[in-house]
């Protein structure tokens, strides 16, 4: 198996830069809309392991890429506590019975992966079988405090207001909400591993959404317990937290159990190399937007990224959040073509 | 005049905090719908000196604020530069004529504030006249960046892709627009604080989108060369510069020659302040959906901001943001009365 990415997130030494990208299976691949009419709706496709499978594989056909990520949804688990997800047109995801009340979080049930998350490890189970070991593969799920923004609201929100009175007005209860989802996620996470995952990601989308005191009294310690949670359920399996505008928190973050940080573009990498004091690898940071210049425009931030991390091990190429649905598929191929030109000087000596 | 907010930002002794509140005059309040909808619309009320001045006012009736903000609107400069401002319904602002081309930005004109946004400066001198040295007045406008993003992408954004391809692709014309807005921007505070403005604030709302090298590239030195105009050509009268996402910037920022930085909410003050080394005074930051929450824990929250910044001069009490439309006048004046009540106990000694 090529396990440059996996020596990477173990501070090994490389002989380049491993590369992936979030959301690299993706509606800015034709192939992956082909799919996706065939299968008529997003959650149908998140649903059906085959071709939960295919879109997975689609990009691994087209770039070099040093990580296959199972392609499904983050909102999951709270799918699977029976929350009702859906879609709504142009508006994204909702749920039908959204989590406000104490009686509202303390109905929530643990679901068993095995049994109502089944179609994911089965899809992990088929990605797994056919990348026949070409590349590792990474589990993923959202973060406590995501989750729950999405639980909490039951729409797409930008003030996140009911969330934010939660963790306002009744802390406790928010506390109860995480640590509900820290379980649950952990398990989650810990049967895709299991299934076969190789490592295993937590995006934490809207960590940065809260204020920096309710981000360390809450959001945080939720990280923590799902990150010991996965490390006794899955011990030995890479864990990587990605947070969207917690650059502010690195130091904080790079004290949990994990083997990486995904750092987004507004924080350079050698600021939050400094944080981490290499006690954890870093996974960025190039941001999306980047991918709409010509190639050789990309190439030259290719360049400038690598430069920020620097010399040594512990770098996992990526973007500083998902592929946005426009990009132009060959301005990814010119970024890993980049990536795996320009990255080998960085490992020399 | 109550010169609380002035003393602060020049980092003096003061009895208590002053707070003043970003929106402050806007759609949370009754009477501002009611002159609006007598207005017409928002850019009439923006235009109409007798109007702008009515809703500037109506705050301070209503809660003692130790500073008024002109009403106005952060795009008055581009739409004197000829843009072609208007307001989409459930969209936002728009330009009818973005600013894409190297030939667009040469053509752009550098306005001249007392002819071409006399309106502006109407409102100002009709606001200064009704405060009748009650508290200071404070002038704004929008960053270089900020501006920018509006100009090239012509209408509401998420992604500012072709503000960042001019980023990624051709910096140096991004440059050389920023460079214009600088001087656009400081002739118009300039223009304000000889109308009567006692202090000036620039609003970099779009400065957290920005990958920190780009920040630091472009943003950075476009808001210095601001600041360097504005302290030649209204000596004396402080530069508050507020940007949101931009934390991590906040010791370089403290390098300009401004008396004070905005912080956001994400910022923990206590970490702000250690950043930029008590070189500028701090304004913030409490969470604005911290205001739909009930008045014991707006009061929690206050008591926690103010703990935050600690003991001693220096501190403006704000939001992290501007105050949101669904907020309760009510909640406003928990949170008024809390910096009153709790704050004289860090100005002691």
């Amino acid at each position: 198996m090529n396990d440059r990415f996996l020596r990477a997130l173990r501070r090994e030494p490389v002989d380049r830069t491993p590369v992936w990208l979030m959301r690299q299976a993706g509606r800015y691949l034709p192939e992956y809309r082909a799919t996706r009419a065939q299968a008529g709706d997003f959650l149908t496709l998140c649903k059906t392991p085959e071709l939960a499978c295919e879109v997975t594989l689609q990009p691994l056909e087209r770039f070099e890429l040093d990580a296959a990520i199972l392609f499904s949804d983050i909102l999951t688990v709270p799918d699977a506590m029976g929350l009702g997800l859906h879609f709504v047109e142009g508006e994204g995801p909702a749920f039908h019975r959204p989590v406000r009340t104490e009686a509202d979080i303390a109905r929530l049930p643990l679901p068993d992966p095995e049994s109502e998350l089944r179609y994911v490890l089965d899809a992990v189970r088929l990605i797994k079988r056919a990348l026949a070991g070409r590349v590792p593969l990474i589990g993923f799920a959202g973060s406590p405090w995501t989750l729950a923004t999405y639980m909490i609201e039951g729409r797409g929100a930008t003030d996140f207001l009911h969330a934010k009175r939660l963790r306002f007005e009744a802390p406790e209860l928010l506390q109860r909400l995480l640590a509900r989802l820290a379980e649950a996620v952990a398990r989650y996470l810990a049967a895709q591993a299991r299934a076969g995952a190789d490592a295993l990601m937590v995006f934490d989308t809207w960590g940065g959404v809260l204020d920096a005191a309710g981000y360390r009294a809450y959001a945080l310690p939720a990280l923590r317990a799902l990150a010991e949670h996965v490390s006794r359920l899955a011990p030995g399996v890479p864990l990587v937290v990605f947070g969207k505008g917690t650059g502010a928190h690195l130091a904080e973050l790079a004290e949990l159990p994990v083997a990486a940080l995904g750092v987004d573009w507004t924080t350079s990498l050698a600021q939050a190399r400094a944080a981490v004091r290499d006690r954890v690898a870093l996974q960025g940071n190039l941001d999306p937007a980047a991918l709409f210049a010509a190639p050789e425009a990309i190439r030259a931030q290719v360049a400038a990224v690598l430069a920020d991390y620097g010399h040594g091990p512990g770098h996992v190429f990526n973007l500083g959040h998902g592929v946005l649905p426009q990009t132009p598929p060959e301005h990814v191929a010119a970024l890993v073509d980049a990536v795996r030109a320009l990255s080998p000087a960085y490992h020399r000596g």
